[in-house]
């Protein structure tokens, strides 16, 4: 099974308690891909500029990528810096650089719209939904939204969310996006907006899976050191997709095994922890799916009982 | 087994969204007893004026605590008013009138000092040390405390925690104590300071356990409204102890299953979920046994993958 995701491809400038580094690879698509790769085939459509680094291309391939639809245009590649707070639980944008990214119009390449997997990252609503237009019939449609399109394009993003078999939110957007500020209540409020599950991240705190009048609860992992928080909530949508894909999960059905959404949630919140170990991408240079693997197992370990 | 429970019984004024009440019975051994008392003999050490109400009394013995070591003393009862913010997981105090609780000094019954098990609430550190020292020789002592004795009477904190084979604090209070942002670092300095078990709650998120070099994660219950949170880490402490004592576990030994320790846990994060589905005890006069089972149930339900 292959997954289409879309989303931005930029470079980074990052500060936190450990360190500083001034430009790095970035961006949602970049994340959830990189993630997702460990599962499953993940095709990305993005944009760059003729400043992105064959280095960059090569770590996307190395992963088994497909950069097929990764479009390359004249100017500079998507840029953004942001600080840190010193317990890291928040952040400070210093720059945001659109560049290329401001004009996106993301095209699937023939060879992607027969993928059952499509995962929407934070682009506005319409461009999302243009996107699920071209593709033939996904099994799962998902994504994830921001605070400003949730305010500022509401509507918008209401006509998008209808299309969608699952939506991934913060804790923040959830009770945004409903009005609610019980999440049980907004997982409701959310669920009859469109998606049948609803997954909300709370951070550290680890997830939340709702689907039907079910639901499912997992506390965050517990890192001894967390080095650079960047990234981690795309890496959690890229390992939560990802084992969908590698099941064969199909979400259209009325019925599933609940257990395979929790699973879905704990790869996601394992991969969001492993991207938290080193700075960027960087994590993912060396990691191996038998450390996966063996961190889920961890999962079972302290939350036994 | 039984269980001797020494802190403040107090009234209180309490304002939510959801309502005001005036006056309505309160304080750490209260709420820690009440919910104790669901799982073993809870005995009450407390000090309370001559305003104390009979049906105040009657409460407590019709849920079979002991109240031998309740004085009564010439004067008021602690009163304490707070007024809640509209995500009730802050709350401003408007009123603390210690009155009576403010020459509070222990004492033991004699029927009382033969218990295995000894919770000591949020009172002067150099107190708890001296309740510990009239028991004979319990096979659990724990408690818990709050910023102004971490902060202003640190040495004697520590003397006390010494003799303590579990603390519970929250997320706040551990790093404060700790001096360490990282809570699975937090735990170990706290660890080393004495108690071989270090509980750190995190409200609506949960709580983990940590014992040796083993630890245990678990999200909180959703609930899908919370009425009053006044009393509900106090709740967790019952829950938690109550099931240690109910099932004889003695933390003293080098060994224990990790997963009654995972119980008492849970059993601690349902007493604090009941305990906020109604203004102050109001729950625990109709709550039953088999319902704190049943949420046991689902915790079982919710987490599972």
């Amino acid at each position: 099974m292959s997954i289409v995701v879309v989303g931005s491809v930029a470079y980074d400038g990052v500060e936190t308690p450990h360190g500083k580094v001034e430009r790095m690879l970035g961006g949602s698509c970049t994340y959830i891909s990189l993630a997702a790769s460990y599962f499953a085939k993940a095709k990305i459509v993005g944009v760059v500029g003729d400043d992105f680094a064959e280095e960059d291309v090569a770590l996307l391939q190395n992963q088994g990528v497909d950069i097929e639809g990764l479009e390359r245009v004249p100017g500079k590649t998507f840029f953004w810096k942001g600080v840190y707070t010193p317990d890291m639980n928040d952040r400070t944008t210093l720059v945001t650089d659109l560049n290329v990214f401001a004009n996106f119009e993301p095209k699937l390449p023939e060879s992607y719209k027969d993928s059952t997997y499509l995962f929407l990252g934070n682009i506005q609503p319409a461009l999302q939904r243009n996107v699920r237009a071209q593709m033939k019939a996904p099994w799962v449609t998902g994504g994830d939204t921001m605070n400003y399109w949730i305010s500022d394009f509401r509507d918008e993003l209401l006509e998008t969310l209808k299309g969608w078999n699952f939506v991934l939110l913060n804790d923040h957007e959830a009770r945004q996006l409903s009005g609610e500020t019980n999440l049980r209540k907004a997982a409701k409020v959310i669920q009859a907006m469109g998606p049948n599950t609803v997954v909300i991240k709370r951070g550290e705190y680890g997830a939340m899976a709702f689907r039907g009048d079910d639901y499912f609860i997992m506390p965050g992992y517990l890192l001894e050191s967390v080095f650079d928080p960047t990234g981690a909530g795309d890496c959690f949508a890229g390992g939560f997709m990802g084992y969908l894909a590698q099941e064969g999960i199909d979400l259209q059905k009325g019925h599933i095994d609940r257990r395979e959404l929790s699973r879905a949630v704990i790869y996601g919140s394992v991969m969001g922890s492993y991207c938290c170990e080193k700075f960027g991408v960087d994590r993912f240079r060396t990691l191996q799916r038998s450390e996966i693997d063996a961190r889920f197992q961890e999962f079972r370990k302290f939350t036994d009982f």
